[in-house]
């Protein structure tokens, strides 16, 4: 068992860094310590859940090469990460939430290459999608190599489709829920081995505050007849006060399923499921980083450089109950 | 990539060697490549799907060793994998389904030793549960470290329960099926973290045939009292005709489902689920135990040697399509 705790630092504070802060703090990671926080912003505007924790610039980067065993990487995959991923990476082993699915492996290239120079470990895309996903694709698929795989999303917030909607002139708060269709779930789980379009799969609802004064059968038309955000999709717009959206739609909620339908024969169906609901998106992506953390310390601890995927890592090194060394 | 195909053995030939065999066949198992049968019945009285395969028996094991990559065990877990399990690892890497829960800690240490003996690999405990179900709870207590873990099984067969039955004077044939409760799952669902009795958790399906001029009432009253066995389930008994039982019940479904219902703060629940739904048991293990094949050989061939479970494989490792040299 390891005698001293892990030391943990976050890099970047918002939803994530603060669900990273959140999983830290959880007596049964106490194998596990936060040291410090890297912010953009000044330490005087940075509310912490924990009461002593330091507040850190860029600046103080390489001062703390030998107090930190693991950072934890909480920016955006946009901008963030692609720059400030193979910097931290030459100075500590990290773990990052890289999302952007397509550019993954130019992201590993980066990272790999970063890592092996600072003879660190770099874990990339740990989250749920790409990551418990992405396991779960991984062994559903080596177990049933004959069937399909189907990745429902959802109910969850789509940024990208609350921010297409908020751009709408007259539109003062808007938030927009991806949702699964039932039917369409139903027929895979009836062994059906569907083929879908993506707006076969899920709808789209759409929560919308407007400005006084404002008609909302034109915003309802503009929203619903918007090309490749919604034009294919099945979706509902709701108007609603300040109030009601304040007060219902401030969580960040969200989940989805992933299915393998296979079969071993002529005859014999099998099924494979996974599926997350999650009341808070950012807290337990932070929480998935943080098991992902001690694997990284682990592999660090018996020499392993570059960087890695959860589909190297052993379920092992996640937990806190089962000695690796 | 592998030039030349693994090379795999099966020893014992029941229903689930046969589903081993099945999941060599597949297609997209082309790099896997089934060698030899051993079988302690003769020759002449098995019959395979694959129609040039070699029949063996326990003397010809010692003569394969350089011909077999991997020994792919497929005998039962209360007196053939005790017995067959350390001699096998000695001569091969093996692979097995050993399901006996309590001695798991005991049979690894057997294995290891032989296994460290031979310089061989052998992954134990491989299938649902032992195994994919284990996976799974280690992802998600690592995860989500406060919260509840509830495993249900079924809709399947318990050969325990069904045997009990079978043992009762004047019962032909019997088959009991274990099912989960639904308003039970829902509970957990829910996340009321409920505290569950067994038989809170699972009630108990039992199809019968009967000699002629038995007693239907005394039967399953018998079977409705039956200590340990029945008498603290809700169960159900059907009478069903001979013709009935071996249309509807001679196939082996099964499945089951883990749970973690946890939470990342005082007011955040996050729920994990994994589940299967089996048409055929012994078809879907013998695919996990060829995914396990595949990953023992690639640690043989990084020098990996002794006993390991599937918490000790990274998810990579069962990939037809992850190079992982």
């Amino acid at each position: 068992m390891q005698k001293t705790k892990t030391k943990v630092g976050i890099y970047g504070y918002g939803n994530l860094g603060r669900g990273v802060e959140k999983a830290l703090l959880n007596p049964h990671n106490k194998d596990m310590e936060l040291v410090a926080i890297f912010s953009r912003r000044p330490a005087e505007s940075i509310s912490t859940i924990s009461k002593d924790v330091k507040i850190l610039s860029e600046k103080d980067l390489e001062a703390y090469k030998d107090k930190i065993d693991v950072m934890i990487l909480c920016g955006g995959s946009a901008t963030d990460l692609p720059i400030q991923g193979p910097k931290v990476a030459k100075l500590y082993n990290t773990v990052d939430s890289y999302d952007n699915h397509k550019e993954i492996p130019k992201y590993f290239n980066k990272m790999d290459m970063a890592a092996l120079g600072g003879k660190h470990v770099s874990i990339i895309s740990v989250g749920w999608d790409p990551g418990l996903f992405s396991i779960n694709r991984t062994y559903a698929e080596a177990i049933l190599p004959s069937g399909s795989t189907y990745t429902f999303w959802g109910k969850g917030v789509s940024q990208g489709h609350s921010d297409a909607i908020r751009r709408i002139p007259g539109v003062k708060y808007a938030i927009q829920y991806t949702c699964p269709k039932e039917e369409a779930i139903t027929k895979v789980k009836n062994s059906e081995h569907p083929i879908f379009t993506a707006s076969q799969m899920h709808s789209r609802e759409c929560f919308v505050v407007i400005e006084d004064g404002i008609d909302k059968i034109f915003i309802e038309e503009t929203i619903k007849t918007m090309p490749n955000y919604f034009s294919d999709y099945d979706t509902t717009v709701h108007f609603i006060s300040e109030k009601e959206f304040k007060e219902k739609h401030s969580n960040m909620p969200h989940g989805g399923i992933v299915l393998r339908s296979g079969k071993t024969d002529n005859e014999n169906s099998q099924m494979i499921e996974y599926s997350l609901k999650l009341d808070s998106n950012p807290d337990f992506t932070g929480s998935v980083l943080v098991s992902y953390a001690r694997a990284a310390y682990r592999l660090s601890n018996i020499a392993a450089i570059g960087a890695k995927t959860v589909l190297d890592i052993p379920p092992s090194y996640l937990s806190q109950k089962i000695n690796t060394n």
